[in-house]
């Protein structure tokens, strides 16, 4: 069985510690949370994983078992003995959980001791990289369905116990509900689910499994239609069951179509339900379901109600991965630069904030700029980050501070916020940004600029460092 | 913190288990675990997860809290009362970890009551599918590196907890370490690192920083060279500290280059290293390799000693999933078929043996067949699973049975493997296939038949229920 503990973390994390601390090198560093790339060439990207990795700092800690093993590594004894009594107690200054999100800009700052912040940077990447993919991904697919339910079924199929935080930031990103009992159980997401052919098949016939559903689950039942054959023998039995069960005063909830032509499959079984005077009765469907098959079954006006979405939503199907970094901002008391000859891939020096434009009506203009923390916040220019030869005037425009405290000497500032409000926090974030924003294709790009001082700043560095 | 429990799996199990429990439908039944599709057109699969699933299955229960929830969620109370006491007590046939599979073929069986089956099929399907890609793209790493040193560098970028299988499934698969201290404490893994760019920009110089490592790691230091520039500065001052170590009677272990072309980067240092009269000082590199970027770097005969992989390998790029499914066979003394209009996607019915086929000299031919569970392994030919008019003639050879009880009534039949063993058994599996199945591109199709029992068994049903 996994624990989460100080082990949970890559080895260099330990070896360069304990240089740190051996050498009592240790004084107060920044680290910048970031991404560079927009995953599935969406328009933005939904912050997800906050909360998850908040509790799991409060609780990070070292095993016996851990320092035992440390110790039969070859790690310094008294760095063992440091170890024994860690506990994060830095600061968390964060975007909301939920928040939209774009690359480049700081989306969390991390402002603790050399050590501290380098003890925690692989959980925080190993976290927050994977929820934002998924809530993203899961966004992607609300857009083209958003009257539909979406039912995330990707435990079977998920990368082991990623299914955990998978089911998680699905619902963030626009999900109702989720067939996995345990992330449902623990994050509080409405569970549900249908029956699989294995059902139907362990009877004699079709007909029966369905009677013992029904009987078993008057009020939730929602039978799966293909396991011999759709239109002849699951729709017909289907009909005969939800008849009985309206004989009871009970209503069918749903009929699922797991294979076939979705679009015709569901139009057939649409007009028969309705030619029957059935019309309450859901028609749901799954089968390597992704934005793009629903798009399309969406454009042929399918008479879909339910979508159970499984292996490309909680791997993030194709990216499976969101390139989020961690990169040093400052440390001993001085600003610090990651130097590339790709100036793409430079860092971002010094303790930063990130402003949200909007004109004066309160819209939103479609850019941030990210200036150092200690700017007041009154900008008449931004400057592209990578390109130095393009500024944009911000004029009569408001800033909003995205970065806040979330954490200041290891405790969070807020209860933690439960994961419907996550939700809906997303949804109006989502529903505030213009829709070129969330193109399906080539959406606008949004931008990200930073202030005339923090571009200054970097540009002196990176002379510094290269002479 | 996730607790893996009774609960993690899918909501329908549960469902679909209260109609059997309240049905007293709960005979012995037989499920199939078989994947359709080799992963990363590669032309063998490693079966690897085993020995975690079997782990699970004997911890498998419903904690209070689980109970609780269900409870919430409208469960039966004689279902639940059923559930406190649940144990899996079932048999669990399969294939040895690390063994060759392929499709089609049945890589492991349960045999158990319905009910038991049923409940622990979403924990088989996702350990297994996901150990089981990891372990596939592990190998095609290897095969273009014979004689390299291979490191997982994943965690960060994995879909968070999945890290933790990622790096058990790479080292069988044919990784030699990882960087992931959890993964690597638990399964005995060996755990090695390097240093970061933020240890070398935490100081105020790099030789500094390279300096103060080595001298908290003399005997274990590998110095990352590419925070400012490689050529111009990070090698320099490698040969600095290598020097310096000499003088105290140790060795720089190594160099590692994170970015920049590695095959022209590598040549550079590897020739400056020499001409110094450090040629035991290893080169290591990393930055998004896979299989494709390595072995163009193995071809240009880059003089690299160590690849850390990480992003790829542990989220298993591109394909990111398995199809493997999870498929009724037997149920209430009756071998069962889900029909599909595609007959490639139709299952075998019964209990069944998979046979690995030799010829008289014990050399392998490149074929399995699937035959029913009381067959005698005697077989004259083999039919093709899916185009009816296709036979191999068997004549002379020797059959091997794959599938082995490795649980029965929920115990297992042989202590835990260790680990290293399974890498080893994968090792000797992977060393005795013939190079054509091994080969990186199209690689020769390892043929996966049917008895002529088993095929006439699966077309009689198919005829009974297509009627």
């Amino acid at each position: 069985m996994l624990q989460i503990s100080g082990t949970y973390t890559d080895l260099y994390q330990l070896t360069m510690a304990q240089v740190h601390y051996l050498n009592h090198n240790n004084q107060t560093a920044v680290f910048d949370y970031f991404f560079r790339k927009l995953p599935f060439k969406n328009g933005y990207v939904i912050f997800s994983g906050l909360e998850s990795l908040l509790e799991a700092l409060e609780q990070f800690q070292f095993t016996t078992q851990d320092l035992d093993y440390l110790q039969q590594q070859g790690f310094d004894s008294s760095f063992i003995n440091y170890l024994k009594d860690f506990k994060f107690k830095g600061a968390i200054y964060s975007v909301q959980e939920g928040e939209l999100v774009f690359p480049t800009q700081p989306v969390l700052q991390v402002k603790a001791s050399l050590i501290e912040a380098q003890l925690i940077e692989t959980i925080l990447l190993n976290y927050l990289n994977f929820q934002t993919l998924i809530a993203t991904k899961a966004s992607r697919i609300r857009q083209v369905a958003p009257q539909s339910t979406l039912i995330d079924f990707g435990m079977r199929r998920a990368q082991a116990m990623g299914a955990y935080f998978a089911s998680r930031a699905a619902f963030i990103g626009g999900f109702d509900t989720t067939s996995n009992v345990k992330a449902a159980a623990d994050f509080k997401i409405p569970v549900t689910g249908t029956m699989a052919h294995a059902f139907v098949q362990s009877y004699d016939s079709e007909l029966e499994a369905f009677q013992s559903y029904a009987q078993a689950h008057p009020q939730n039942c929602i039978l799966l239609i293909d396991t011999y054959n759709c239109l002849k023998s699951g729709l017909p039995n289907a009909i005969k069951v939800a008849k009985s069960l309206q004989q009871q005063g009970e209503q069918l909830k749903g009929i699922r179509i797991d294979s076939g032509d979705l679009a015709y499959l569901s139009q057939q079984c649409r007009q028969q339900l309705d030619a029957e005077g059935l019309t309450e009765v859901k028609i749901a469907v799954s089968n390597q379901l992704d934005e793009y098959v629903i798009k399309s079954l969406q454009e042929q006006n399918a008479p879909i109600d339910v979508y159970g979405v499984g292996t490309n939503l909680v791997i993030g199907h194709p990216d499976a991965a969101l390139d989020g970094v961690y990169k040093l901002a400052y440390a001993n008391q001085k600003p610090r630069l990651k130097l590339s000859e790709n100036i793409a891939k430079s860092t971002l020096p010094h303790q930063k904030q990130v402003y949200r434009l909007r004109d004066q009506n309160q819209q939103l203009i479609g850019a941030n700029i990210i200036a150092k923390a200690e700017e007041q916040p009154d900008f008449n220019q931004m400057h592209h980050p990578f390109d130095l030869t393009k500024t944009m005037p911000l004029d009569q425009l408001k800033f909003e501070a995205l970065l806040q405290p979330v954490m200041l000497n290891g405790k969070r500032q807020q209860a933690p916020t439960p994961l419907v409000d996550i939700k809906r926090f997303a949804e109006q974030q989502l529903a505030e940004l213009p829709a070129e924003y969330k193109r399906f294709t080539n959406p606008h790009l949004y931008k990200v600029g930073l202030s005339t001082a923090l571009l200054e700043a970097r540009e002196k560095l990176r002379t510094t460092y290269k002479s």
